[in-house]
């Protein structure tokens, strides 16, 4: 799975992610109306808004990006009728030809990360028959609870060619709380890195192995010391732009062949439209401002790369 | 909200939680062949199939008991039809009196986070309406971002009298591989309780605060320790029966005066009938069996306080 990743970054010469992380107050009046009028203020209306919102920012972007990383909180917010939109954003993505990474930071003790897994990257037998639920190509993942709490998921990476990454050193103001506490010397997420290294290890794809890692943007002497420490694991490095890292930020995050990671950014791509220098589309064309943030920010990154 | 489940607590005279953790083997097989019958071998005739099981055993249990938790893994690995068998048991449990505790192990940054607190436990703003999503009593949530991952559910359990479990201690395997890390000498663990008590300490509901501790069941000598380090936190202790763990393991759980945990069970409950003990019951009285094997449970908990 990371090679049809790295294929498809290769191809668009940006290893830019889109973030979809819908809020309300991203989407643009003249859709919230159109659907609060069709539906009424409640779950089904915000469903309808978002879908109607994530439709038109993939299909002014899709062309230009490898992959996107639905944000699943966003649509659990609005229940069952968020999770049909999450869904639906997911084949949609996938239709287009972009991989998927469900954002979803799952993880459990072995049994129920194993449903996790399931449910999200591999296939459910019901009686004689094999079903998929939400299918994503790839799964974000939290080691808090130990090796048998992601080995389901390396598993199923495994039986379905498919990919996760796990929360190492994430891009928040206190995720240096517990993740950067010293244990023998090193700290916490150094432990974590190399845990993700050996269970990455049966599970190589080409150069790089299905299993990445979660390096935070905002924190690049990190990354440095974590790029040399975990040389084949991809990293999805959200933090970029609304979060406050740079582009200098992010070259620590790839490797000298110019891979090894691939860049998130949410909010600067999807409500581009606010934003003083995408202002002129104005809301009636926040999909193209979004492109154009997407063709600003590939451009970015390349020019430390 | 921790006082409500202490009252039923001591309604019932049970410390004891129903973890509706439904797997497809559990259920018996008159029960499956007429889902199947009806929706076919796929996502609805398994969902229907784990409705009818779950509503059975509720139906025999809960006079005896304060609160159910259900776990969403298992629901989520049936997609949308499953989510909705969720949903459904929640409401339907909460409509007979009981608590619900949703395991979800929620966790990510502050504006992620404050969505699954939405998601789970608050209320979503739709242009002026406020809806809600999965609205159960309880979350457990992931401390691994640290303090800004974890203040939203902190501040829904403030503003909506909710309540959470934080994973402290969790009861599996490899749960020590970086919990039990030593940072300054303490373990990781007693650095997250820490964190849980000062997250607590403006939640407080009574002698007890709205933010709990996961505290497995399977580490004694550690909940021993925990008990003394935390002792205005309510404990939600899963890893008794199925897991390993006897009445005397849970008994450091407790304060002197017979409260601050609650006990799940899972599997030990719900597929009683499965074990030698009450295969008397035969698989066409499963739910007979889940009541006997919490009759059993409560008296065996109730013989070490």
């Amino acid at each position: 799975m990371i090679q049809q990743l790295i294929q498809k970054i290769q191809k668009t010469k940006a290893p830019v992610c889109i973030g979809l992380d819908p809020m309300l107050n991203y989407i643009p009046e003249h859709i919230l109306k159109a659907s609060f009028r069709e539906f009424g203020e409640n779950l089904e209306g915000a469903a309808d808004a978002i879908w109607n919102y994530n439709r038109e920012i993939v299909d002014h972007t899709w062309d230009l990006v490898p992959c996107v990383k639905p944000q699943i909180a966003m649509y659990e917010q609005f229940g069952i009728e968020g999770l049909k939109i999450y869904e639906k954003t997911v084949r949609y993505c996938q239709d287009k030809g972009l991989l998927v990474i469900g954002d979803a930071k799952r993880g459990d003790i072995g049994s129920t990360s194993a449903a996790y897994a399931t449910a999200h990257l591999g296939k459910v037998k019901v009686g004689d028959s094999l079903c998929t639920a939400f299918n994503t190509d790839f799964l974000t993942v939290n080691p808090y609870l130990g090796t048998d709490g992601v080995k389901p998921f390396v598993d199923v990476c495994k039986a379905e060619d498919k990919g996760i990454f796990v929360l190492v050193k994430t891009s928040n103001p206190s995720s240096g709380e517990f993740q950067d506490k010293l244990v023998g010397g090193n700290p916490l997420y150094e432990l974590v890195a190399d845990k993700v290294v050996e269970w990455g290890q049966g599970c190589m794809d080409g150069e790089y192995s299905n299993v990445g890692a979660v390096i935070g943007a905002t924190y690049p002497e990190m990354s440095a010391v974590l790029r040399k420490r975990m040389p084949h694991t991809y990293f999805l490095v959200p933090g970029y732009g609304a979060q406050g890292a740079t582009a200098q930020d992010l070259k620590p995050c790839f490797n000298e062949d110019g891979l090894g990671a691939i860049v998130n950014s949410s909010r600067g791509i999807i409500a581009a439209y606010k934003q003083e220098k995408y202002k002129k589309f104005g809301p009636e064309h926040f999909a193209e401002a979004s492109r154009q943030a997407v063709i600003d920010m590939a451009a970015d990154i390349g020019s430390v790369l």
